[in-house]
């Protein structure tokens, strides 16, 4: 492999595997503000987003480009701290930056394209589910969304809850593992990250695939519900509408769903949460007994679909 | 292949080749300037620097990510254009555009990532030259330099001289086939495009090579003699700092040089110029009869060594 220095890098891809590739960005002020979060922290989560992607097509990642746009307050060691964070998560999992870019820009940005590999009867993709289909998600949600509000309003709470929460959002971890592992499954019809919100992608698995789906109860992360609580605000939807939880959504065939749990609990020693099924009416219905309603789609998207103007991320 | 839509895009890539991989980023303000280029030709600039990477490690271009910052000013009508910029450049050389990302920045930019694919027996890297190796490019140069000092100050010229300097610098013509033509010689030892004019470029590779360069006269675009001539400049500082003219620069073999250069004449209608030749003692020299000294590296470079804080394009 012939990495950073030459005009580009130069890999041999596996002979029997496809390729995939994806690009994902943040920017200062926009997915996150310089001041409030380590340089460290903020390439862990360019990295975590990008890797995240590359799990949800079950694939193993290879090699990434980053881009890094560079402001006038940029400092070195900024840099250095977000290039050491992409660095260090990308080795655990055996991921290379292989090159890139520097460039000035008005804020600073971090551009990053992964490429990974999976064997062609693995890949998954967002279109494969069928009415019926059990949904689930590799863990529980919502500890990122107390994060950033920890974030934005620091809080006295007890350390633990405040420590997860505060590491969900800074370093998630992407479930490069798990997508690989439920790839191999043929009962996995479906599967994508929850990077913009339950409320938002799961929407968009169930569209992809010609269905509609009903959500039930979620499974709800500790340090989400201690936050939300002190914050005043409702879990549930910390956990339905709050982005970046990088945790996996599946569709399964719901015949072999209660041995995929099981098996997967085995794998990982952590559960495979069912929260809800496909349907064949279209459209995202909450069928928690609590709320029983149209769910509306509330986590992030880049752009309204009406105006087709930006919407900042609430982060 | 699977596109745009899902986490990420698949290919199936070619079994007997290896793939390259490059990632480049346009910003508004630093690269390019909205108000004095149209959309288009900014997709296509952003387009044409990244296939120009691909064309100097011999490759065949294969697929793209774009990922697309939009400011607040930034209009969708602006969007579709650098799209339809990028698209139809990258159709040219059928190229798709797969996936990307679209982020809110403070200023509008282009981030790209090209994938391509090259025999390994074919793949050229900069650092194969040799100490008397023929140094050659495949076009005129500065040409693209005239055409920023015209955006930069409009002038009245004659049309073609305009027109040509204009077309150079707004919708440069990566040398994708020359590349792989280039590429197919065992003749031609090193090779990388000229982003950021030959008097940096040229280091590079020798420096690359583990050899010295020395440079004579070069071949000078007719409209960058025009536009110098008009704008009081030395015409001969176009051809050696003007970056983004994106000819290939190779470094080949001296027996086999005019063998190559009158088959590259007779394939593509236009000739290889020979422009110097690389040499054991390191350093740049020019042996132009005008101008017999060591060169400076004048052209376009992100970051100044010394200091490591940005310095801007000269567009």
């Amino acid at each position: 492999m012939l990495g950073i220095g030459d005009d580009a890098a130069a890999w041999q891809p596996s002979r029997s595997h496809l390729s995939v590739i994806t690009s994902d960005a943040l920017v200062d002020g926009v997915h996150f503000v310089t001041g409030s979060m380590d340089a460290r922290s903020i390439g862990h989560r360019a990295m975590a987003a990008n890797l995240s992607d590359i799990a949800a097509m079950g694939a193993r990642p290879v090699l990434a480009t980053v881009v890094l746009g560079v402001a006038a307050a940029t400092t070195q060691e900024w840099m250095l701290e977000a290039y050491r964070g992409m660095a260090a998560l990308a080795a655990e999992h055996r991921t290379r930056i292989v090159g890139g870019d520097i460039v000035r820009m008005p804020a600073a940005s971090l551009s990053l394209t992964l490429v990974g590999e999976v064997a062609r009867t693995r890949l998954k993709t967002r279109s494969g589910g069928r009415p019926g289909d059990v949904l689930a998600v590799t863990g529980p949600l919502g500890a990122s969304r107390a994060g950033l509000e920890l974030t934005l309003r620091p809080r006295d709470l007890d350390a633990a809850a405040q420590g997860a929460a505060l590491a969900a959002f800074a370093t998630p971890r992407p479930r490069v593992r798990e997508g690989r592992w439920l790839a191999a499954s043929t009962y996995v019809h479906a599967m994508m990250d929850l990077s913009d919100g339950l409320s938002t992608d799961g929407g968009r698995l169930a569209r992809a695939s010609g269905c509609g789906a009903e959500i039930g109860e979620l499974p709800i992360a500790p340090a989400a519900r201690s936050v939300a609580l002190a914050a005043g605000d409702d879990p549930h939807r910390y956990a339905l509408d709050g982005g970046e939880d990088f945790e996996l959504l599946i569709a399964a065939a719901p015949r072999a769903f209660a041995h995929l749990a099981g098996a997967y609990a085995k794998h990982f020693g952590r559960p495979l949460f069912a929260i809800g099924r496909l349907t064949a009416e279209p459209g995202l219905r909450s069928i928690d007994p609590l709320e029983r309603r149209e769910l509306v789609a509330a986590g992030w998207d880049h752009f309204t679909s009406e105006t087709g103007t930006a919407r900042s991320r609430p982060s």
